[in-house]
């Protein structure tokens, strides 16, 4: 292949757009302060001469490569699917390049944080995965940093944006029990993301606080997806025949439609009339007319902005490897129709 | 920020692990020949010495970043939700990187090739998202491939991967056709996207060839989203309380998945008793019960790989800017529950 790369230097667009050099290069340096007619000018002038900077030369100067990995785990859970484009989309605006790798169900980050090192980074950003401790240190002693986005590691001083998935957990277990359930079906995620096994166990420690006994709660394991939801509740419920529960609660929206889809299409019930159902997230899907679900909503755009903002202060940081915060995000009450009644004002029912 | 990187080297990691050095440079080469228990060990010694191999460095060596751009336009639609995975998920295991970019509704993917020239990647896959003709020269002149999924530009010989869009309009026109329809409303898509405007060509073109009047179909923009089918069928069929017609295509499967929710849910239609509905892409989504779509099959994986096979063509093409290939893909009727009847043999009806 030949690489016949014009030789044209800032210089020469400086010429052609009659402006100084320092102009051009701050007409291709994201959020350089210039006005937007002159930069117009430059990029026009560089587009006829075909010049184009090299940021990877110049990285090797400022040691910053501008570019975030984004390493994302369970994208059959379109709550993350709405992330990884967030995260993009603010990126981009602030100038900064995203390097995106996906992990398989099952898998670890590790081949992908080596790879990720390899590249030189200025930080990693990882979500709905796991990542080992040793693969931790490789980034601290590299000093990259290393920021979870509703995942935390125990023990580990990783900075950290989630939301409050516990109390989420809670809120809902007081939302069906006062709607009237008294028995339950618990749909649980993957058993390895802290975001799933934080939202069962709040639900749980929270009907067990009040009068509900372990026995009157079904804990099923459905894997996160709406394909493992809608067959685990095919199982228990259709072919094993067992009774229904007053309320099901899935720890995320996918699951929570896919029991929607059975108890509706497969068993002929009606929604809230027979068995009321609620989810976590508010995905747009979820408030389609099939659904309706009664949810509880992550905000997106808070917590990416506090990443980016964690991010910024992990990289100002004269320690990075020592750098640790967290930011816990409240889940907030999406009423719609698949519980019945009336809202519930929560300040009345939570501790 | 102190970016204290130990000094280490292959040379250390290779007397570590009780290898070569040309062995080291295998273990962290993506698709090197060595066997699976060296790799290991020289990973390990790797890590327990906190070695990381620098990528950048090497890439103003061979001219080559390893790295691939992806500029995705209209992730509103799931189906490129699902091609943006595939992709990240093969170029993964190429042993490439992936920057992604997306490109914001309206938006022209300019800004973006811009940044991607900066940044000196390998080649670009461009899909659901416009380019203009002097980005591509621009591309051309640095010797960079651009590949187009599911886009094409009349008249640009730029490599091309896609479906046989307007083929499978025509089909869907002889599915509703031959199931009784006679009326007809046509979703259409973002008509800057030669996807939406061939499937829909395809569609009007195949009924008009037949005995079906232009007076017969409802052409209805709906610009590509869920939440633009729903408004705009809400607003012909129950604002403006216009006569139903016997079927509805949407070309894509989120808008003809709107149109079931505002006729079943909005109109108490029953479908496809009351009213047949069709769609295309054959999302995973378009499967479950509250839909069970007719749609058409778009083979992602087949995409996906072919375009990466045009890819590694194109950057062993002697001169980058005049390669030049296409490859159309046929898409494939997926029968559910949308449509009545029994399946057509299609090798009857068409052409």
């Amino acid at each position: 292949m030949s690489k016949n790369r014009p030789n044209v230097t800032s210089r020469d667009v400086a010429k052609r757009a009659g402006v100084s050099q320092a102009s051009v290069s701050r007409a291709f340096t994201p959020g350089g302060i210039i006005s937007d007619a002159k930069k117009a000018r430059i990029l026009a002038a560089a587009d006829e001469l075909k010049y184009v900077p090299n940021s990877i030369a110049s990285s090797l100067i400022t040691a910053r490569t501008n570019t975030v990995a984004l390493i994302i785990g369970d994208t059959g859970n379109p709550f993350y699917v709405h992330v990884l484009r967030a995260f993009i989309s603010a990126l981009q605006k602030r100038g900064q390049q995203v390097l995106t790798f996906t992990i398989d169900t099952g898998s670890t980050t590790d081949d992908a944080i080596r790879r990720v090192l390899q590249y030189r980074v200025d930080a990693v950003i990882l979500t709905a995965a796991q990542v080992s401790t040793s693969m931790l240190a490789l980034c601290q002693e590299q000093a990259i940093p290393i920021i979870l986005f509703n995942r935390y590691i125990p023990g580990e001083s990783v900075p950290v944006v989630r939301c409050d998935n516990a109390a989420g957990g809670r809120i809902m277990a007081d939302v069906l029990r006062g709607a009237g359930a008294r028995s339950f079906a618990l749909l649980k995620g993957d058993p390895r993301g802290t975001t799933s096994a934080d939202r069962a166990q709040g639900f749980l420690d929270r009907l067990y606080e009040n009068d509900i006994k372990e026995a009157a709660v079904d804990q099923i394991e459905c894997g996160s997806t709406y394909d493992g939801a809608r067959q685990a509740v095919e199982r228990v419920y259709v072919n094993q025949g067992r009774a229904l529960p007053d309320a099901v609660f899935g720890v995320n929206d996918v699951m929570a439609m896919a029991a929607i889809d059975v108890l509706r299409f497969g068993l002929g019930k009606l929604i809230p009339d027979d068995i009321m159902v609620a989810g976590f997230d508010s995905i747009p899907e979820s408030a389609r007319a099939p659904y309706q679900l009664t949810t509880l909503l992550q905000p997106i755009d808070t917590m990416v902005a506090d990443t980016l903002a964690l991010l910024d202060e992990s990289l100002a940081a004269s320690d990075v490897a020592a750098f640790s915060a967290e930011k816990i995000i409240p889940s907030q009450l999406i009423w719609r129709k698949t519980v019945p009644g009336a809202e519930p004002r929560l300040t009345d029912t939570l501790p």
